[in-house]
Protein backbone atom coordinates (compact mmCIF):
# COMPACT_ATOMS: atom_id res chain seq x y z
CA UNK A 1 0.00 0.00 0.00
CA UNK A 2 1.10 3.39 -0.77
CA UNK A 3 0.84 5.46 2.60
CA UNK A 4 2.12 9.06 3.15
CA UNK A 5 2.41 12.54 5.19
CA UNK A 6 0.89 16.26 3.72
CA UNK A 7 3.27 18.85 5.72
CA UNK A 8 2.13 22.59 5.39
CA UNK A 9 2.04 25.90 7.17
CA UNK A 10 -1.56 26.27 8.21
CA UNK A 11 -2.78 30.24 8.74
CA UNK A 12 -4.12 30.66 12.22
CA UNK A 13 -7.73 31.14 12.68
CA UNK A 14 -8.02 30.87 8.65
CA UNK A 15 -9.83 27.87 8.58
CA UNK A 16 -11.42 28.17 5.11
CA UNK A 17 -8.00 28.92 3.56
CA UNK A 18 -6.08 26.12 5.17
CA UNK A 19 -9.04 23.52 4.28
CA UNK A 20 -8.76 24.75 0.45
CA UNK A 21 -5.10 24.09 0.90
CA UNK A 22 -4.89 20.48 2.06
CA UNK A 23 -7.81 19.56 -0.44
CA UNK A 24 -5.39 21.28 -2.71
CA UNK A 25 -2.01 19.99 -2.37
CA UNK A 26 -3.55 16.64 -1.55
CA UNK A 27 -5.28 16.28 -4.45
CA UNK A 28 -2.47 17.50 -6.49
CA UNK A 29 0.11 15.70 -4.71
CA UNK A 30 -1.33 12.45 -3.03
CA UNK A 31 -2.88 10.63 -5.90
CA UNK A 32 -3.13 6.83 -5.57
CA UNK A 33 -2.11 7.19 -1.98
CA UNK A 34 -4.20 4.43 0.80
CA UNK A 35 -3.32 6.59 4.08
CA UNK A 36 -2.41 10.27 4.34
CA UNK A 37 -1.52 12.15 7.15
CA UNK A 38 -1.65 15.85 7.93
CA UNK A 39 -0.75 17.98 10.89
CA UNK A 40 -2.10 18.14 14.18
CA UNK A 41 -4.83 21.29 14.45
CA UNK A 42 -3.90 21.94 10.57
CA UNK A 43 -7.73 23.97 9.79
CA UNK A 44 -7.49 26.12 13.10
CA UNK A 45 -3.76 26.74 14.24
CA UNK A 46 -1.79 26.16 17.01
CA UNK A 47 -1.05 28.97 19.09
CA UNK A 48 -4.06 29.88 21.03
CA UNK A 49 -4.16 32.84 23.16
CA UNK A 50 -7.12 31.74 25.45
CA UNK A 51 -9.56 29.37 25.74
CA UNK A 52 -12.46 31.66 24.35
CA UNK A 53 -10.19 31.42 21.45
CA UNK A 54 -10.01 27.78 20.93
CA UNK A 55 -14.23 27.69 21.31
CA UNK A 56 -14.17 30.27 18.36
CA UNK A 57 -12.43 28.19 16.06
CA UNK A 58 -13.49 24.35 17.53
CA UNK A 59 -15.67 22.28 15.41
CA UNK A 60 -17.91 19.21 16.06
CA UNK A 61 -16.10 15.68 14.32
CA UNK A 62 -19.70 15.77 12.63
CA UNK A 63 -20.59 17.74 9.60
CA UNK A 64 -18.24 20.40 10.30
CA UNK A 65 -15.80 22.23 7.77
CA UNK A 66 -13.08 20.05 8.47
CA UNK A 67 -15.38 16.55 8.26
CA UNK A 68 -16.68 17.87 5.20
CA UNK A 69 -13.40 19.00 3.85
CA UNK A 70 -11.85 15.03 4.63
CA UNK A 71 -14.62 13.52 3.39
CA UNK A 72 -14.13 14.86 0.06
CA UNK A 73 -11.08 14.82 -0.17
CA UNK A 74 -11.07 10.76 1.27
CA UNK A 75 -13.61 10.27 -1.51
CA UNK A 76 -11.70 11.78 -4.40
CA UNK A 77 -8.68 10.11 -3.38
CA UNK A 78 -10.45 6.75 -2.36
CA UNK A 79 -7.43 6.87 0.62
CA UNK A 80 -8.19 7.28 5.13
CA UNK A 81 -7.20 11.07 5.19
CA UNK A 82 -6.23 11.61 8.85
CA UNK A 83 -6.13 15.72 10.03
CA UNK A 84 -5.75 16.95 13.63
CA UNK A 85 -8.31 19.96 14.44
CA UNK A 86 -9.96 21.55 17.48
CA UNK A 87 -13.10 19.59 18.42
CA UNK A 88 -16.00 20.99 20.34
CA UNK A 89 -18.47 18.34 22.14
CA UNK A 90 -21.10 20.30 23.91
CA UNK A 91 -19.11 22.76 26.02
CA UNK A 92 -15.95 20.11 26.02
CA UNK A 93 -12.77 21.21 23.69
CA UNK A 94 -10.28 18.42 22.16
CA UNK A 95 -6.93 18.66 20.57
CA UNK A 96 -8.27 15.71 18.61
CA UNK A 97 -7.29 14.00 15.05
CA UNK A 98 -10.16 13.13 12.57
CA UNK A 99 -10.21 9.48 10.19
CA UNK A 100 -12.11 9.98 7.14
CA UNK A 101 -12.30 6.78 4.99
CA UNK A 102 -13.46 6.63 1.63
CA UNK A 103 -16.93 5.47 2.02
CA UNK A 104 -17.68 8.92 4.33
CA UNK A 105 -17.36 6.44 7.75
CA UNK A 106 -15.15 7.96 10.28
CA UNK A 107 -13.15 7.94 13.78
CA UNK A 108 -12.13 10.55 16.27
CA UNK A 109 -9.27 9.95 18.19
CA UNK A 110 -8.57 13.15 21.25
CA UNK A 111 -5.37 13.48 22.27
CA UNK A 112 -3.90 12.01 25.64
CA UNK A 113 -1.30 13.68 27.10
CA UNK A 114 -1.41 17.72 26.46
CA UNK A 115 1.54 19.87 25.64
CA UNK A 116 2.49 23.43 27.44
CA UNK A 117 -0.81 25.83 27.09
CA UNK A 118 -2.91 23.21 25.24
CA UNK A 119 -3.67 22.46 29.28
CA UNK A 120 -5.59 25.42 29.08
CA UNK A 121 -7.37 25.01 25.96
CA UNK A 122 -8.46 21.90 25.94
CA UNK A 123 -9.62 18.72 27.90
CA UNK A 124 -7.32 15.78 27.95
CA UNK A 125 -8.65 13.04 25.92
CA UNK A 126 -10.64 10.60 26.71
CA UNK A 127 -10.57 7.80 23.87
CA UNK A 128 -9.15 4.42 24.01
CA UNK A 129 -5.52 3.77 23.08
CA UNK A 130 -7.48 1.09 20.22
CA UNK A 131 -6.41 0.65 17.03
CA UNK A 132 -9.08 1.31 14.46
CA UNK A 133 -9.27 -0.57 11.35
CA UNK A 134 -9.06 1.50 7.80
CA UNK A 135 -7.14 1.15 4.35
CA UNK A 136 -7.38 -2.08 4.71
CA UNK A 137 -5.01 -2.72 8.27
CA UNK A 138 -5.29 -1.27 11.59
CA UNK A 139 -4.25 1.99 12.24
CA UNK A 140 -2.86 3.81 16.23
CA UNK A 141 -4.01 7.29 15.88
CA UNK A 142 -1.95 9.58 18.43
CA UNK A 143 -1.20 13.25 18.30
CA UNK A 144 2.37 14.98 18.84
CA UNK A 145 3.40 14.94 21.84
CA UNK A 146 1.91 11.14 22.89
CA UNK A 147 5.00 10.08 21.74
CA UNK A 148 6.54 11.32 24.50
CA UNK A 149 4.94 8.40 26.77
CA UNK A 150 6.13 5.10 25.42
CA UNK A 151 2.66 3.58 26.92
CA UNK A 152 0.74 5.13 24.09
CA UNK A 153 2.47 3.33 21.06
CA UNK A 154 3.25 -0.15 23.05
CA UNK A 155 -1.13 -0.12 23.82
CA UNK A 156 -1.98 0.82 20.17
CA UNK A 157 0.90 -1.84 18.97
CA UNK A 158 -0.08 -4.42 21.49
CA UNK A 159 -3.40 -4.12 20.84
CA UNK A 160 -2.73 -4.87 16.98
CA UNK A 161 -1.70 -1.31 14.89
CA UNK A 162 0.15 -1.53 12.06
CA UNK A 163 0.67 1.96 11.15
CA UNK A 164 1.17 4.78 13.99
CA UNK A 165 -0.71 7.50 12.46
CA UNK A 166 0.78 10.46 14.05
CA UNK A 167 -0.43 14.17 13.56
CA UNK A 168 1.90 16.61 14.95
CA UNK A 169 2.68 20.41 15.27
CA UNK A 170 6.56 19.48 16.89
CA UNK A 171 8.81 22.48 18.32
CA UNK A 172 10.95 20.35 20.32
CA UNK A 173 13.66 18.11 18.24
CA UNK A 174 13.09 15.10 19.97
CA UNK A 175 10.41 13.67 18.27
CA UNK A 176 11.38 12.46 14.86
CA UNK A 177 14.75 10.51 15.79
CA UNK A 178 12.53 8.82 19.30
CA UNK A 179 9.68 7.36 16.73
CA UNK A 180 12.66 5.47 15.29
CA UNK A 181 12.91 4.06 18.62
CA UNK A 182 9.09 3.59 19.13
CA UNK A 183 8.75 1.36 15.88
CA UNK A 184 11.59 -0.37 16.78
CA UNK A 185 10.44 -1.86 20.06
CA UNK A 186 6.97 -1.98 18.70
CA UNK A 187 7.78 -3.18 15.56
CA UNK A 188 5.28 -0.88 13.80
CA UNK A 189 5.49 1.99 11.15
CA UNK A 190 4.91 5.17 12.05
CA UNK A 191 3.74 8.40 9.86
CA UNK A 192 4.55 11.63 11.88
CA UNK A 193 3.25 14.60 9.90
CA UNK A 194 4.11 17.88 11.19
CA UNK A 195 3.70 21.15 10.29
CA UNK A 196 5.57 24.02 9.55
CA UNK A 197 6.34 28.07 10.02
CA UNK A 198 5.74 30.04 12.55
CA UNK A 199 2.12 31.08 14.60
CA UNK A 200 2.57 34.92 15.67
CA UNK A 201 -0.07 35.84 17.92
CA UNK A 202 0.33 39.43 20.09
CA UNK A 203 3.88 38.78 21.40
CA UNK A 204 3.80 35.26 21.68
CA UNK A 205 5.04 33.18 18.35
CA UNK A 206 6.18 29.50 18.15
CA UNK A 207 7.98 27.92 15.32
CA UNK A 208 7.58 24.12 13.96
CA UNK A 209 10.13 21.85 13.09
CA UNK A 210 8.66 20.19 9.94
CA UNK A 211 10.80 17.07 9.60
CA UNK A 212 7.46 14.79 8.95
CA UNK A 213 8.70 11.25 8.22
CA UNK A 214 7.38 7.69 7.23
CA UNK A 215 9.55 4.95 9.57
CA UNK A 216 9.36 1.53 9.18
CA UNK A 217 9.11 -1.47 11.77
CA UNK A 218 12.69 -1.63 11.99
CA UNK A 219 13.17 1.57 13.19
CA UNK A 220 14.77 2.99 9.60
CA UNK A 221 13.99 6.15 8.08
CA UNK A 222 11.98 5.33 5.17
CA UNK A 223 11.02 9.31 4.19
CA UNK A 224 11.73 12.45 5.95
CA UNK A 225 10.77 15.55 4.55
CA UNK A 226 12.91 18.78 5.20
CA UNK A 227 12.50 21.38 7.79
CA UNK A 228 10.34 23.82 6.14
CA UNK A 229 7.90 23.64 3.34
CA UNK A 230 5.13 22.24 1.54
CA UNK A 231 5.96 18.31 1.28
CA UNK A 232 3.73 15.64 0.16
CA UNK A 233 5.82 12.28 1.10
CA UNK A 234 4.41 9.01 0.23
CA UNK A 235 6.19 5.95 -0.32
CA UNK A 236 5.14 1.59 -0.63
CA UNK A 237 5.25 -0.31 2.74
CA UNK A 238 3.64 -3.74 3.94
CA UNK A 239 1.61 -3.25 6.92
CA UNK A 240 1.98 -7.06 6.85
CA UNK A 241 5.80 -6.29 7.85
CA UNK A 242 4.31 -5.20 11.44
CA UNK A 243 2.79 -8.42 12.23
CA UNK A 244 6.13 -10.01 12.85
CA UNK A 245 7.22 -9.01 16.18
CA UNK A 246 10.18 -10.95 15.61
CA UNK A 247 13.11 -8.94 16.09
CA UNK A 248 15.84 -11.85 15.97
CA UNK A 249 14.87 -14.76 15.19
CA UNK A 250 14.06 -15.98 18.74
CA UNK A 251 12.68 -12.38 19.97
CA UNK A 252 9.10 -12.77 19.39
CA UNK A 253 8.44 -9.20 21.32
CA UNK A 254 5.17 -9.76 22.36
CA UNK A 255 5.56 -13.49 23.60
CA UNK A 256 9.10 -12.44 25.22
CA UNK A 257 7.35 -9.24 27.06
CA UNK A 258 7.56 -9.77 30.44
CA UNK A 259 4.07 -8.53 31.57
CA UNK A 260 4.50 -10.60 34.84
CA UNK A 261 7.21 -7.73 36.33
CA UNK A 262 5.33 -5.06 34.85
CA UNK A 263 2.72 -4.41 37.94
CA UNK A 264 2.67 -0.80 38.13
CA UNK A 265 2.69 0.72 34.43
CA UNK A 266 -1.26 0.66 34.55
CA UNK A 267 -4.27 2.01 36.83
CA UNK B 1 29.14 12.67 41.64
CA UNK B 2 31.66 11.28 39.72
CA UNK B 3 30.22 8.22 37.48
CA UNK B 4 31.11 5.96 34.47
CA UNK B 5 31.96 2.89 32.88
CA UNK B 6 34.53 0.17 31.96
CA UNK B 7 34.42 -0.83 28.50
CA UNK B 8 37.13 -3.95 28.15
CA UNK B 9 37.25 -6.95 26.17
CA UNK B 10 37.05 -10.16 28.41
CA UNK B 11 38.41 -13.66 26.82
CA UNK B 12 35.68 -16.54 27.19
CA UNK B 13 35.88 -18.78 30.19
CA UNK B 14 39.24 -16.89 31.26
CA UNK B 15 37.85 -15.76 34.64
CA UNK B 16 40.59 -15.36 36.69
CA UNK B 17 42.56 -13.19 33.42
CA UNK B 18 39.23 -11.41 33.36
CA UNK B 19 38.70 -10.59 36.94
CA UNK B 20 42.67 -9.19 36.94
CA UNK B 21 41.99 -7.03 34.08
CA UNK B 22 39.20 -5.60 35.49
CA UNK B 23 40.79 -5.12 38.89
CA UNK B 24 43.85 -3.95 37.17
CA UNK B 25 41.95 -1.42 34.94
CA UNK B 26 39.51 0.09 37.90
CA UNK B 27 42.36 0.76 40.02
CA UNK B 28 44.75 2.59 37.55
CA UNK B 29 41.98 4.79 35.74
CA UNK B 30 39.21 4.79 37.86
CA UNK B 31 40.46 6.43 40.84
CA UNK B 32 38.45 9.06 42.12
CA UNK B 33 34.95 7.53 40.73
CA UNK B 34 31.78 7.27 42.80
CA UNK B 35 30.31 4.62 40.77
CA UNK B 36 31.53 2.69 37.73
CA UNK B 37 29.68 -0.35 35.42
CA UNK B 38 31.14 -2.64 33.69
CA UNK B 39 29.73 -4.98 30.86
CA UNK B 40 27.69 -7.96 31.19
CA UNK B 41 28.66 -11.76 31.84
CA UNK B 42 32.49 -9.51 32.11
CA UNK B 43 34.09 -12.37 33.94
CA UNK B 44 33.20 -15.12 31.79
CA UNK B 45 32.63 -14.13 28.61
CA UNK B 46 29.42 -14.88 26.28
CA UNK B 47 29.11 -17.14 23.34
CA UNK B 48 28.18 -20.32 25.93
CA UNK B 49 27.89 -23.28 23.25
CA UNK B 50 25.64 -24.74 25.87
CA UNK B 51 24.21 -24.93 29.59
CA UNK B 52 26.51 -27.22 30.68
CA UNK B 53 29.30 -24.75 29.83
CA UNK B 54 27.19 -22.02 32.08
CA UNK B 55 27.54 -24.28 34.92
CA UNK B 56 30.98 -24.36 35.01
CA UNK B 57 31.98 -20.43 34.80
CA UNK B 58 28.81 -19.75 36.95
CA UNK B 59 29.34 -18.91 40.43
CA UNK B 60 27.14 -17.83 43.73
CA UNK B 61 26.44 -14.08 43.77
CA UNK B 62 27.99 -14.56 47.29
CA UNK B 63 31.19 -15.45 48.26
CA UNK B 64 32.58 -16.61 44.66
CA UNK B 65 35.57 -15.14 42.51
CA UNK B 66 33.62 -12.13 41.00
CA UNK B 67 32.09 -10.61 44.63
CA UNK B 68 35.66 -11.11 45.63
CA UNK B 69 36.98 -9.07 43.32
CA UNK B 70 33.90 -6.71 43.01
CA UNK B 71 34.34 -6.03 46.72
CA UNK B 72 37.88 -5.77 46.49
CA UNK B 73 37.88 -2.78 44.00
CA UNK B 74 34.80 -1.08 45.47
CA UNK B 75 36.35 -0.74 48.58
CA UNK B 76 39.69 0.45 47.04
CA UNK B 77 37.96 3.20 45.36
CA UNK B 78 35.40 3.97 47.82
CA UNK B 79 32.97 3.62 44.83
CA UNK B 80 29.67 1.49 44.06
CA UNK B 81 31.30 -0.93 41.59
CA UNK B 82 28.73 -3.25 39.36
CA UNK B 83 29.32 -5.66 36.78
CA UNK B 84 27.41 -8.08 34.91
CA UNK B 85 28.79 -12.27 35.87
CA UNK B 86 27.15 -15.38 35.59
CA UNK B 87 25.63 -16.66 38.49
CA UNK B 88 24.26 -19.79 39.90
CA UNK B 89 21.57 -20.41 42.34
CA UNK B 90 21.42 -23.71 43.12
CA UNK B 91 20.29 -25.87 39.80
CA UNK B 92 19.18 -22.02 38.30
CA UNK B 93 21.58 -19.96 35.96
CA UNK B 94 21.06 -15.98 35.65
CA UNK B 95 22.44 -13.47 33.73
CA UNK B 96 22.71 -11.22 36.47
CA UNK B 97 24.38 -8.01 37.86
CA UNK B 98 26.44 -7.83 40.66
CA UNK B 99 26.51 -4.49 42.58
CA UNK B 100 29.11 -3.96 45.68
CA UNK B 101 29.18 -0.97 47.52
CA UNK B 102 32.36 -0.09 49.69
CA UNK B 103 30.95 -1.49 52.95
CA UNK B 104 30.84 -5.00 50.94
CA UNK B 105 27.02 -4.78 51.21
CA UNK B 106 26.05 -5.89 47.96
CA UNK B 107 22.37 -6.50 45.84
CA UNK B 108 21.88 -8.99 42.73
CA UNK B 109 20.06 -8.01 39.58
CA UNK B 110 18.95 -10.71 37.44
CA UNK B 111 18.15 -10.29 33.34
CA UNK B 112 14.27 -10.19 32.99
CA UNK B 113 14.83 -9.43 29.32
CA UNK B 114 16.62 -12.69 27.79
CA UNK B 115 18.34 -12.24 24.32
CA UNK B 116 18.53 -15.23 21.21
CA UNK B 117 20.22 -18.37 22.52
CA UNK B 118 20.28 -16.95 26.57
CA UNK B 119 16.99 -18.67 26.14
CA UNK B 120 19.13 -21.78 26.38
CA UNK B 121 21.67 -20.78 28.87
CA UNK B 122 20.07 -18.88 31.52
CA UNK B 123 16.23 -18.89 33.69
CA UNK B 124 14.46 -15.22 32.86
CA UNK B 125 15.41 -13.39 35.87
CA UNK B 126 13.02 -12.60 39.04
CA UNK B 127 14.43 -10.04 40.18
CA UNK B 128 11.60 -7.06 41.00
CA UNK B 129 12.22 -3.60 39.08
CA UNK B 130 12.94 -1.65 42.05
CA UNK B 131 15.59 0.98 42.64
CA UNK B 132 18.63 0.04 44.65
CA UNK B 133 19.86 2.73 47.53
CA UNK B 134 23.90 2.81 46.26
CA UNK B 135 26.25 5.58 45.91
CA UNK B 136 23.93 8.09 47.96
CA UNK B 137 21.51 8.17 45.55
CA UNK B 138 19.13 5.58 43.67
CA UNK B 139 20.08 3.44 40.78
CA UNK B 140 18.07 1.29 38.44
CA UNK B 141 19.60 -1.69 37.87
CA UNK B 142 19.18 -3.45 34.04
CA UNK B 143 21.27 -5.49 32.06
CA UNK B 144 21.59 -4.77 27.90
CA UNK B 145 18.51 -6.25 26.07
CA UNK B 146 16.28 -4.89 28.86
CA UNK B 147 17.44 -1.87 27.24
CA UNK B 148 14.56 -2.94 24.60
CA UNK B 149 11.33 -3.03 26.40
CA UNK B 150 10.76 0.55 26.93
CA UNK B 151 8.50 -0.72 30.46
CA UNK B 152 11.78 -1.87 32.13
CA UNK B 153 13.85 1.98 32.29
CA UNK B 154 9.99 3.26 32.80
CA UNK B 155 9.12 0.62 36.29
CA UNK B 156 12.88 1.81 37.71
CA UNK B 157 12.20 4.98 36.51
CA UNK B 158 8.68 5.50 37.86
CA UNK B 159 9.79 3.67 41.28
CA UNK B 160 12.61 6.34 42.03
CA UNK B 161 15.75 5.28 40.04
CA UNK B 162 18.10 8.62 39.18
CA UNK B 163 20.65 6.68 37.26
CA UNK B 164 20.02 3.48 35.13
CA UNK B 165 22.96 1.11 35.43
CA UNK B 166 23.40 -0.89 32.48
CA UNK B 167 25.63 -3.39 32.08
CA UNK B 168 25.64 -4.69 28.10
CA UNK B 169 26.74 -7.21 25.78
CA UNK B 170 25.66 -5.20 22.80
CA UNK B 171 25.82 -7.00 19.16
CA UNK B 172 22.67 -4.94 17.49
CA UNK B 173 23.36 -1.31 16.58
CA UNK B 174 19.90 0.38 17.88
CA UNK B 175 20.61 0.45 21.75
CA UNK B 176 22.73 3.55 22.13
CA UNK B 177 20.55 5.81 20.43
CA UNK B 178 17.66 4.05 22.04
CA UNK B 179 18.83 4.90 25.65
CA UNK B 180 18.94 8.57 24.90
CA UNK B 181 14.81 8.45 24.59
CA UNK B 182 14.96 5.90 27.49
CA UNK B 183 16.78 9.14 29.35
CA UNK B 184 14.84 11.86 27.65
CA UNK B 185 11.31 9.89 28.00
CA UNK B 186 12.02 8.99 32.00
CA UNK B 187 14.39 11.85 32.64
CA UNK B 188 16.96 10.05 34.18
CA UNK B 189 20.68 9.15 33.59
CA UNK B 190 22.06 6.06 32.37
CA UNK B 191 25.21 4.45 32.05
CA UNK B 192 25.53 2.14 29.38
CA UNK B 193 29.24 -0.22 29.82
CA UNK B 194 29.43 -2.41 26.71
CA UNK B 195 32.08 -4.89 25.60
CA UNK B 196 34.47 -4.88 23.06
CA UNK B 197 35.99 -7.50 20.24
CA UNK B 198 34.42 -11.14 19.19
CA UNK B 199 33.88 -14.36 21.17
CA UNK B 200 34.68 -17.26 18.92
CA UNK B 201 33.88 -20.46 19.81
CA UNK B 202 33.58 -23.71 17.50
CA UNK B 203 32.63 -22.27 14.11
CA UNK B 204 30.73 -19.93 15.87
CA UNK B 205 31.55 -15.95 16.64
CA UNK B 206 29.73 -12.98 17.64
CA UNK B 207 31.12 -9.37 17.61
CA UNK B 208 30.30 -6.64 19.87
CA UNK B 209 29.77 -3.07 19.74
CA UNK B 210 31.39 -0.96 22.24
CA UNK B 211 30.43 2.69 21.86
CA UNK B 212 29.65 2.44 26.12
CA UNK B 213 28.31 5.95 27.31
CA UNK B 214 26.56 7.80 30.10
CA UNK B 215 23.65 9.69 28.99
CA UNK B 216 21.75 12.56 30.87
CA UNK B 217 17.89 13.09 31.84
CA UNK B 218 17.72 15.20 28.59
CA UNK B 219 18.91 12.55 26.58
CA UNK B 220 22.11 14.25 25.65
CA UNK B 221 25.01 11.89 25.07
CA UNK B 222 28.24 12.86 28.04
CA UNK B 223 30.55 10.46 27.36
CA UNK B 224 30.72 7.86 24.50
CA UNK B 225 33.34 5.52 23.97
CA UNK B 226 34.61 4.16 20.53
CA UNK B 227 33.88 1.05 19.47
CA UNK B 228 36.58 -0.74 19.99
CA UNK B 229 39.69 -0.90 22.70
CA UNK B 230 39.49 -0.63 26.20
CA UNK B 231 38.20 2.64 27.72
CA UNK B 232 37.16 4.19 31.30
CA UNK B 233 34.91 6.99 30.94
CA UNK B 234 34.44 9.03 34.08
CA UNK B 235 32.11 12.49 34.17
CA UNK B 236 30.77 14.62 37.31
CA UNK B 237 26.60 14.25 37.35
CA UNK B 238 24.48 15.73 39.78
CA UNK B 239 21.74 12.94 39.87
CA UNK B 240 19.44 15.46 41.76
CA UNK B 241 19.05 16.72 38.21
CA UNK B 242 17.16 13.39 37.17
CA UNK B 243 14.20 14.00 40.56
CA UNK B 244 13.72 16.39 38.52
CA UNK B 245 10.60 15.49 35.73
CA UNK B 246 9.69 18.29 34.36
CA UNK B 247 10.27 18.48 30.27
CA UNK B 248 8.85 22.09 29.71
CA UNK B 249 8.01 23.78 32.72
CA UNK B 250 4.27 22.76 32.36
CA UNK B 251 4.96 19.13 31.64
CA UNK B 252 6.03 17.19 34.99
CA UNK B 253 5.52 13.60 33.47
CA UNK B 254 5.10 11.43 36.63
CA UNK B 255 2.42 13.94 36.96
CA UNK B 256 0.95 14.07 33.57
CA UNK B 257 1.20 10.61 32.48
CA UNK B 258 -2.37 9.29 31.83
CA UNK B 259 -2.42 6.16 33.78
CA UNK B 260 -6.37 5.87 33.80
CA UNK B 261 -5.76 5.13 29.77
CA UNK B 262 -2.75 2.69 30.12
CA UNK B 263 -4.92 -0.61 31.97
CA UNK B 264 -3.56 -3.48 29.44
CA UNK B 265 0.04 -3.08 29.91
CA UNK B 266 0.70 -5.44 32.76
CA UNK B 267 -0.69 -8.56 34.05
Amino acid sequence: MQVGYLQFCPSFGETERNLEAMERIATEHARGVDLLVLPELATSGYLFLSRDEVHRYAEPAAGGPTHRCLEKIARDLGAAVISGFAERAGERLYNSALLLRPDGSSHVYRKAQLFLDEKDWFEAGDSPLEPVAAAGTDLGLMICFDWYYPEVARLLSLRGARILCHPSNLVLPHCPEAMRTRCLENRVYAITANRTGTDRRGDRSLSFIGSSQVVGPDGRVLLRAPSEGTHVGIVEIDPERAADKNLTGRNVWTEDRRSDLFGGLSG
